[in-house]
């Protein structure tokens, strides 16, 4: 029977909470854990071993008891009720000055109302954002809390050891008050679908265009994670080429249905980006993509009506050059569009973000880890007033020298009808961003027109109507 | 002094207000105008004539007391509070049976909320989208209504007088219950905000890489508005480019700012088509874009970091040419996008909306009035249960004959820097939504591989995990 108290708390073991705690104690911290299957409570007691150091219970009272104060009891359950369920069962057995972490997914605007309503029960609550998967959390995930600055100080030594570390800094920092901590995780979320749909679409081009081969598919994108395009998702998309099928001879990617879910924080990233007005092109198509895979039987009857150009022969190591100069380019439109929306939302919600802490914390433990984000933190750490990543001298060789590759990428699928909306609308985004110039004078005059909602000049202050006349 | 009741009342006497009321009196009826503003009663009384058909008055009383009952009473106010603030004054002086009728672009869970709201109160409340401005308001609109079907039989034959007429038929219908009508207003504007996006980049990439003028410019849009483009924005998209400063001695357009503002019910689409999981990629992009358009400043800095190719050699006719198919292919496909929402919000929301009867009801008086609604119309007429206008037989032949000429425009815009992003986005949606196989199927991998999401796959039924290996 364990005399001391246990120093970190964690509700729902799960594989993500279970191994969350069993990264707490190789750190040197004992844990308790909390889930109301037994099952769960004792699978975690076996794995854990040694019960000074990690202890479980289905009981509340129990678990809570168990906890060194300020208590520090982390929350990896399921978005949404759940978590306000939890935090219900809590508070009557928690003491002023406890911290709650709740470690999921959950929409900002939840944690904004969670974190006023435990205040006045002297109870600190972050949101903490926590990305990594399965693995991160077992190994070294990349952590992202928002709360009381203060209260933080109790998690930090905690954090600082179970996080990953990049060159010996660890992937976790306070992020800023309130919501911060699910906010950036969500924009993190964001930019993560639009780089799977950019390391999807370059598969698709090049199986059908270059005619790769999984195993050649396998050793481009290997190469292609030991140079710039080095992260996270090149790297397992390499190793899922090369993944047998348990169930037939072939390669497991052939078998694997191309309907793909989603658990709604690239759609949150978009919706919540529309209503800051700030344009995120990349993300969107990312989520509208998923949106039409699942509409396999609609696509499966749109096909058989329409024809399709036969892709025109192409030189396959041009191609490949292409594809990765392409990809570079995207990735660094997918960083620019969430850090761009990151620096709005840190004005409008309060949150003081540090963009140069954020993409720190981000170089690795996280899905979207890439040799990339070292010079973005390099960027915002030299001008932490940059408006968009685009406008970084440090940035202005890096796409200016592969933006021709990505025109010759998107031109080559439009032509030849294979679809790749992420690099499209990649590509456009810089092209729109970089005109001085846009045709929106055209959409002004329509409203003024119809509308008369006014427009203003160009060689003048002030707003002006038009009586348009009609040929 | 009138003797009689009046048929129609109209609160909010703005522009759109006093032209609507002015139309209804045109055919026949008599109506009465409530204003805060003195001054915009007397305008109205002034321009009304004769009392016995037009009146209006600031007092709320003296104008409810006026009505005949069922009373009939619109509002044309600003969306938001201030619709809630005028139900308020109005409900202590209604009887049972009264009609309020919100002809505004309000948010449609707002019209939801008030519709159960009056309902208790023995009120009929109507959520109805008028389109087609100023000039709509005042020689005929389409008119969207939704609300109590029975109620709307003392409503209709008003709307049905006043609407626009195509080949004699009244654009206006009663689309459904509880909010249908804002609703379909709202995706129309969608539909709208995509058309007028594509019209405008179809002007830039003609004047940059076609170099037409802007009385060719002017002399091609009112050539194409003669053809199967027929519309009311190529329509007035020619005007626009024919109409002359009266500040400088050069044509308006040219003296335009290019910053485009909106209102929202563009947004609102996109973010309701994400709920909803229904993909509308050329209202997305036209959203960003005027997002971008904002980001002026912002656009000129960067402009000056990057280089743009300077657009390659074009032939003029030729690229006229396909800049009309690919417009009349990308129209299609911002319809398709806004019919998809509309048939799975029926659905979801339980609107039991008729397609054919909305796109006959756009046909005459909206801004997105064009000669291919007849089209779409006679389509869901053929085949109310289509999933998606590009599954029906009738559009097959017009999308495939107009694709390719979208693919060179697209792939030309791609290569050039010119940004293209609506007929991106068109050609995108039509590559995804017809092909059978996308590669999402390497999304679902990863989703797997790092988050133990699972997948299904192709050769049998179930949900599958793998342990992927690493290399």
């Amino acid at each position: 029977m364990a005399t001391e108290k246990y120093d970190f708390g964690m509700v729902g073991l799960g594989v993500m909470g279970r191994n969350f705690i069993l990264n707490v104690v190789d750190n040197g911290f004992s844990a308790y854990g909390n889930d109301l299957d037994p099952e769960k409570v004792k699978a975690l007691i076996d794995e854990g071993g040694d019960l000074d150091k990690v202890n479980a219970s289905s009981d509340a009272k129990t678990f809570v008891d168990a906890l060194s104060t300020p208590r520090k009891i982390m929350l990896l359950v399921p978005a949404g009720k759940i978590v306000d369920a939890v935090i219900e069962s809590l508070i009557p057995l928690l003491d002023e000055g406890d911290i709650i972490i709740d470690g999921g997914n959950s929409f900002y605007t939840d944690t904004d109302r969670r974190e006023a309503y435990l205040k006045q029960k002297g109870i600190n609550f972050f949101g903490s954002g926590v990305s990594g998967g399965a693995k991160g959390a077992r190994k070294g995930p990349s952590i992202m809390p928002g709360g009381s600055r203060k209260a933080y100080q109790h998690v930090k030594p905690i954090f600082e050891a179970v996080a990953a570390k990049y060159k010996g800094e660890p992937c976790v920092t306070y992020l800023g008050p309130k919501s911060a901590g699910n906010y950036v995780k969500m924009v993190h979320n964001g930019i993560e679908y639009s780089m799977m749909q950019l390391t999807s679409e370059i598969y698709d081009l090049l199986k059908k265009a270059g005619k790769l081969t999984n195993e050649e598919l396998h050793q481009t994108y290997s190469k292609w994670n030991d140079g710039r395009l080095q992260s996270f998702l090149v790297e397992i998309t390499a190793d899922i080429f090369s993944q047998k099928d348990e169930l037939t001879d072939g390669d497991l990617v052939d078998m694997i249905l191309d309907k793909a879910k989603q658990k709604g924080t690239g759609k949150w990233t978009s919706q919540n980006a529309m209503d800051l007005g700030i344009p995120v092109p990349t993300i969107d198509i990312a989520v509208s993509m998923r949106q039409i895979s699942a509409l396999k039987s609609e696509r499966i009857k749109a096909d058989e009506l329409y024809d399709r150009p036969t892709p025109s022969p192409i030189d396959k190591e041009e191609l490949i050059e292409n594809c990765e100069q392409a990809l570079f380019f995207s990735f660094i439109m997918s960083y620019a569009q969430g850090m761009h929306q990151l620096s709005d939302a840190s004005v409008e919600y309060g949150y003081e973000l540090d963009l140069g802490e954020i993409a720190k914390i981000w170089r690795a433990g996280c899905i979207i880890r890439a040799a990339l984000l070292a010079d973005i933190t390099e960027a915002y750490q030299n001008e932490p007033e940059l408006e968009n990543l685009l406008l970084s001298n440090s940035f202005v060789g890096k796409v200016q020298s592969t933006v021709g590759a990505a025109r010759k990428v998107v031109a080559y699928g439009a032509a030849n009808g294979i679809p790749l909306p992420g690099l499209f609308n990649a590509l456009t985004y810089f092209d729109a961003y970089t005109s001085e110039r846009l045709p929106l004078n055209v959409i002004q005059a329509q409203r003024d027109y119809f509308g008369s909602h006014t427009y203003e000049r160009i060689d003048r202050e002030g707003i002006f109507h038009t009586e348009w006349e009609e040929d």
